[in-house]
């Protein structure tokens, strides 16, 4: 599947008007913030970057002379590469500050920190924390913008973007669709925002795992909640599985890792129950044969390289939209 | 308060002619070799930079093409930071190299370093060493240009810039004042720098700590010592408190942490003694609750973030001044 | 000796006329998939950028917007540390990420991490790995270019180029000089690539060593094989000491250090059956007193840090080289 082909059909305007940007937010915190028109136009800017990427120089410089941190209190080669990346293409002087957690005290040390980084005058801040809720904190410590770059299990907001940007590109509309997100729920940031954008752009949101990773109150999140994977999927449009989080799940994981692949894994069979054309999505890195099969990782229905290759053009998107507000670009 | 207010008072000339600069020397070692007119004119740069960081699109171009390399031997996230951000921030390359002490042995490697990364071209070498001296051996072994971030207990000059800077811009002067330097002195060489600076510049300084804090021939340093804080604050313009060095100082660390609090931790009855109008200054990172109490670390007459900022601005100004002797920029 | 001096007579050409590039190939695997005018072209590229690295604005624009991505799988300062400045000198976007060996399983894994690279849209990725033939595997599934920088005991092909630059500029050609590779050469990648190279270009190649540290297969790869060094260096243009790999030789190391450095070390002795006018050269990082004698690696016949510079020149020239097939630059 060629995704150029793709690109013209989900301009929106449908028209080669220049896009008048009306985003005025200044920070990128959660989904939870943000409202449908929003979310469209951050998707529509996000259209842009894609073909800026691929042209053999992408260079655009909108942010040129622009200060961007990266700040991850939790190690994440991918997320941390594509903002960086983002942030570079557009110019802007990009600085990765990894912080070993043991050296860091809690609280106090955070906003230490966050008055130290506002001091070098930034532009923006982009922050990963394992504290749901650090990330805002942080933001209100200092004068720049702030991006969520996952805060616990709060919210991850830009890869619910950059799901959002795939899930379109492929069927052409959020709105009508059904989506199932599959497995380590009650853990998983990328459920929660991705529950939180899907239900704000109408989409049919539903859980699907064993009950001990269902939140508590998560049937006031999804349309529908499934404990039987052949249920859940069934006719569905989308199927988003997740990452199982080993690390956070541990003392509470009662099926093994094989009976959890018996039952929960992404296998040809439970995928039978999808509709006909439905995508596949995971927000990786994988546990190949933990949540989902080789077969279907690397089949034709999944859109997981896609998905990372929006989650640079999405980053593109929020970064400008942030740093260049009311300005033309 | 509001830093901006201040920034014209102190423009030296007060006029709007192009300024001459006229620094010369190829490293920044220490501050001992540096002259009162060479110290004013990189206030004097620094000043300049300080209102460029603060507009939204901070690019100089200065040192466009240029590659500088920070060579930090010892972990140090917030100066390494800031060099970066200055370097980037006037147009130049800048390559980071963490290089972990347990791999390197001492002297012979330092030296095969040296030579590795000259034959690179870069155009300056920033370097942070555990031992006192390592800084100017490298720069005997290297073409290019060489700032010391710190050198064991030996400099640490662009720190004492950057509170000189601070100093300047919060009281217009640094001539006549008096500035009390406290806590753990002997293992400091924030403290040694600030000593030949401010002494250089015709400041009263004070150093005030307990006898096994304070280095033999201190008193050849600073113009007065004391053991007792209240005597030593009193009637300061400006307080400068220092880092406690656990990992230097534990084996002769007589006082507790509590009992060093007690005598030699700043909280409102010490400063008290201060004059009304002094100023509140440290390093960073802090140890709240050890060397300073969070409600002055917080408080109004802390300057503590404008020192981060003023960091940048020094070090851009060195940084340029060092690579475009003698030309127009 | 001024290494300026010697770069006019080495343009093969010997005109002003500007330089037809013909060079084609997509990535650089290793030596054996270059021909001897690649291998010239390269060479010859790299000489421009030597001159342009010694100019003190050292910026070309030729891979401005481009985006290289250093993935080191091993860890090598000094290898990523050339790459990096080369692609910035160029003015390329540079990403490094460091991939702790532990926390990646090999094969499938590798190639995850190759789809996630591949759809951030990278222009070039640079991959150091352990192990022989992954870079190549790599390159198979990501549709940017891919610059070996090392595979196990494979091939390091820009390592070779930098040598084959270093002993053209010192001794005007390749072609008929007599190149001693001497030391551990069953571990070393670094001898593979330059027996293939300097095979290539006609020069006569010596293998010297230990009988355990010679491959099998050797006297298919070198002109002739000695196990003795006065016999190995006698009337040898060029000496090549190789790095003993304590590493991955621990196990079979049946000399000790000491009797190593007596046997095989390169020591006064030793270089005096050698020309007259022979270099000596070394890949770093040294072990002084194991490989080399410390007065022959810092005296008037070592190259070895002109080796490293021209590793900057040659990878500048092989990342414009792959990344602009065909355009004028």
């Amino acid at each position: 599947m060629t995704p150029n082909s793709r690109t013209a059909k989900n301009n929106a305007s449908g028209t080669n008007a220049p896009t008048q940007h009306h985003f005025s937010q200044k920070h990128l915190l959660g989904i939870s913030h943000l409202n449908p028109v929003e979310i469209t136009e951050l998707l529509d800017r996000a259209e842009a970057m894609v073909d800026i990427s691929r042209q053999p120089k992408k260079a655009k410089h909108s942010l040129k002379g622009r200060t961007q941190i990266n700040l991850f209190f939790e190690n994440s080669t991918r997320t941390q590469s594509s903002f960086e990346i983002a942030g570079k293409r557009l110019g802007a002087d990009v600085l990765n500050m990894a912080v070993q957690t043991s050296s860091v005290k809690k609280g106090e040390t955070l906003i230490d920190t966050a008055a130290t980084l506002n001091a070098m005058q930034p532009d923006v801040i982009v922050v990963r924390h394992a504290a749901s809720g650090a990330v805002e904190l942080l933001s209100q410590k200092v004068a720049c913008s702030v991006v969520n770059a996952g805060d616990g299990t709060h919210e991850h907001p830009t890869q619910a973007l950059l799901d959002a940007l795939t899930i379109r590109r492929n069927k052409g509309r959020l709105n009508g669709l059904t989506v199932a997100i599959c497995g380590d729920v009650a853990n998983s940031r990328v459920a929660r925002s991705n529950l939180l954008l899907l239900g704000a752009m109408n989409a049919r949101t539903r859980v699907v795992g064993p009950k001990n990773m269902l939140p508590r109150g998560v049937e006031h999140m999804a349309a529908e909640v499934f404990t039987d994977m052949e249920e859940g999927l069934k006719d569905a449009d989308v199927v988003m599985m997740l990452r199982l989080q080993h690390e956070r799940a541990s003392g509470k994981m009662i099926p093994s890792v094989r009976e959890f692949y018996h039952f929960y894994g992404l296998d040809e069979r439970k995928l039978a129950f999808a509709k006909e054309d439905a995508i596949v999505m995971h927000p990786g890195p994988m546990n190949r044969g933990v949540e989902i099969a080789p077969t279907i990782a690397d089949g034709p229905r999944s859109v997981i390289t896609e998905q990372v290759e929006m989650g640079v053009a999405v980053r593109m998107a929020v970064l400008e939209a942030l740093l260049t507000n009311g300005e033309a670009v």
